[in-house]
């Protein structure tokens, strides 16, 4: 018998191999932050021994989600600016907002916010693009969550940095202080093609290639940035990214609505990923990413929410639902994007996405232990015929019942262990006062 | 002072008058089955007092949810038949399970599962299209719920009826049987204009007229439909309709995707009834309906799920979100479906394509008091700067407190308080043991 810290046992265990399976009774062995074992309760039971036992009888045991694309401390925002014009909503509500209220104490709590939103809805690991990134990075370590967070990187003045320079120094500022760290990793994050001169690209790309870490930015979200991006470049900017020696396996590509056949072609000959963020795109209308001929393509897709300017929650069961049924309505296809796709999308193919892959996303000896236990036992997830089907079509992000991540138990019987989140709740709520009044009458 | 049952007192209170608002610190005073004041807690407190204090501190109290399509006893097969080609999903998992295991038995206890499902997020009234509807009746009343439940008719033998005929008269039987109950309302629904006949249709409609009742199909949902049906008319199928007199205002329409100008204008013109669908629209491949033209058209519009064998979950919440987001992005117009409309869609606006506006889906005096009470003291929830963006875009299934349904409180704290949902789940999971055999090796 060995002895572990953890064992989980009782539940159905999600399997990801190469086809979607499940354990029915099951146990994961847990030591340390590693996931020791995973297999049949029959086979295990006598070979481990749990200093702490999680009884998970009647419930779903499974990796646990990976949100590739998140402004977290956008929470603040969540709802000011909805169902408005494109242009309206920038230039009116967010833009004003975030100039006026945008700072360390915004970051913090509102990145704070969001861990707790995470948490509770299954996302272990986030990736996030905004700004004061050091304020997130501390709320993760907080929260206990794993995270790959960048400073986002303009040509013109944020928050943070008076010049791109000043944004880059604080980039390598993140990737120095958090170089060790078992739970944040730093991404270098040019925020676009259309906000960032060819000088910015290349030297956050040097950053990356000198830490050998990933860089990562938005690209084509909608048909007005690929007509725009095409008079810059005069060509695709998938090629123009080409040319510059961007397009490398450590390149992640969020958003990619506009995508034709060649740019998809690139990314599949140079193994870049893309981001899917299904909620962000249809609720700024910006179009539907072409993600089943990414996939076919053989494209490593991972999935986000985007942030709660855009989209509103952090919800991925919400975001699995909306990818499954985006494309098969899109395609009027009901084949396209089945559940085992897109669950492998929230999960083992999103750490991939993100260079993650062999720490997190699934259950299997020697990675770390991210683990989410969902309570089946309630009205809408019965009868279940299908795991797959549930976590895609039915479950929603309040079905969470516990969380693990790195090995620590970070949510038990539904309530936060890391985060006080009256306080932060009362924190964003009066961070919101000031929001509110900040854009006068036209919030 | 005058004393009433119940007063909910201390939430904000949604208001959908001519434009949507709220009332920041409201009360509504309830006395026996009906609202009898909704105002201002300054103005109120001093005039109603309560026998029974509902405390709504930090809770958003608004109508209950209005699902204006459902096969309640469909949860039984929650998740068997995903992601597959439309005749290999009907020919070899529905239409079989269903032969093989739909019985009284499964329609009462699948009922009573989808009514805890939907009181548990929000809903307090729905409408039902499937077989064995007493048994339908019979769980709802049980569970408290409102309802307009009918028989689906059809031209071929089901399990409840071998012929026309028979159907017929099972739906004169609810009609006759349910005639004077509180919340159990009767609809004749002829399943749909490919599968029934000139005649039944006919038929159907007489007996709708003698007894003043609604009459409702699924109508064009989806190209396939549109093409058979315009190949057995020899013309639009709405044109039809009109020709046999059933285009009048108690004529409810589920689905209607696949309509143009001339259907639309026709519905506008006779005050006929939609029902939209978004989810079961998307994950089956219908396409997207006309949503905002029949909006512009002055078309009473409503909302609803579909069955658990097509969608998977009856969670409006969902579906508002979905409804919101689909047009948008189908339309790449992202102010389209803004929240409010589609909050009036899921509450009054359903109750009216119900023909049932002057009793349910709003909060007025003299309607009757289905009122539902959302804890807005969540991380997901936080901050709030718009009620309806929150309903549409954050809320989800989980998040409901408290449910009254004609006066009366059916779930308080999240618990049920006229189901048994233990029972209810031992019982449908037993049922789902034999639908699981009966359909051997393809499930």
């Amino acid at each position: 018998m060995q002895e572990v810290d953890r064992i989980i046992t009782g539940g159905r265990i999600l399997v990801l191999n190469e086809k979607e399976s499940h354990i029915r009774d099951g146990i994961v062995a847990i030591d340390g932050e590693n996931i020791v074992a995973v297999g049949e309760k029959k086979e295990l039971e006598n070979r481990y021994i749990g200093r702490e036992i999680i009884d998970a009888s009647g419930c779903l045991i499974m990796p646990g989600l990976i949100n590739c694309h998140n402004h977290a401390a956008m929470t603040c925002f969540r709802g000011i600016a909805d169902d408005l014009e494109l242009t309206d909503r920038l230039n009116n509500y967010i833009s004003p907002a975030e100039a006026k209220n945008m700072n360390e104490e915004m970051a913090y709590w509102g990145s704070m916010l969001a861990c707790a939103e995470m948490i509770k809805s299954g996302t272990t690991t986030f990736c996030d693009m905004y700004l004061f990134e050091d304020e997130t990075a501390k709320a993760a370590k907080k929260a206990g969550m794993r995270c790959l967070l960048g400073e986002a990187l303009f040509d013109f003045p944020s928050p943070n940095s008076q010049t791109p320079g000043e944004g880059l120094d604080y980039t390598r500022m993140l990737i120095e202080k958090w170089a060790d760290d078992p739970l944040v990793n730093i991404v270098v994050e040019p925020h676009s093609l259309y906000t960032c001169s060819i000088d910015l690209l290349k030297n956050a790309k040097a950053i990356a290639d000198r830490y050998n870490i990933p860089y990562a930015t938005s690209l084509l979200e909608n048909r007005g940035e690929q007509e725009q991006l095409f008079r810059k470049f005069g060509n695709s900017p998938v090629a123009f990214l080409k040319d510059i020696g961007c397009l490398t396996e450590r390149f992640i590509a969020f958003h990619c609505v506009s995508m034709g056949e060649e740019e998809i072609n690139l990314f599949a000959e140079h193994g870049c990923k893309v981001v899917h963020n299904p909620g962000t795109n249809m609720k700024l209308a910006s179009g539907v990413a072409p993600v089943p001929d990414m996939l076919n393509a053989g494209i490593t897709v991972g999935m986000g929410t985007g942030g709660c300017a855009g989209n509103n929650n952090l919800d991925m069961f919400a975001g699995m639902d909306m990818a499954a049924k985006l494309h098969k309505v899109h395609r009027l296809d009901p084949t396209v994007m089945d559940a085992g796709t897109v669950v492998r999308m929230a999960t083992c193919e999103g750490a991939k996405a993100l260079g993650l892959g062999n720490i997190t996303g699934n259950l299997i000896p020697g990675m770390k232990a991210d683990i989410i236990i969902i309570d089946l036992n309630k009205p809408h997830l019965t009868p279940i015929y299908n795991e797959f089907s549930h976590l895609v079509y039915t479950v929603n992000g309040g079905d969470l019942d516990t969380v693990l991540i790195n090995g620590k138990i970070v949510m038990r019987d539904s309530q936060l262990l890391t985060i006080d989140e009256n306080e932060v709740m009362e924190r964003v709520k009066e961070i919101a006062v000031r929001i509110r009044k900040s854009l006068g009458s036209t919030a």
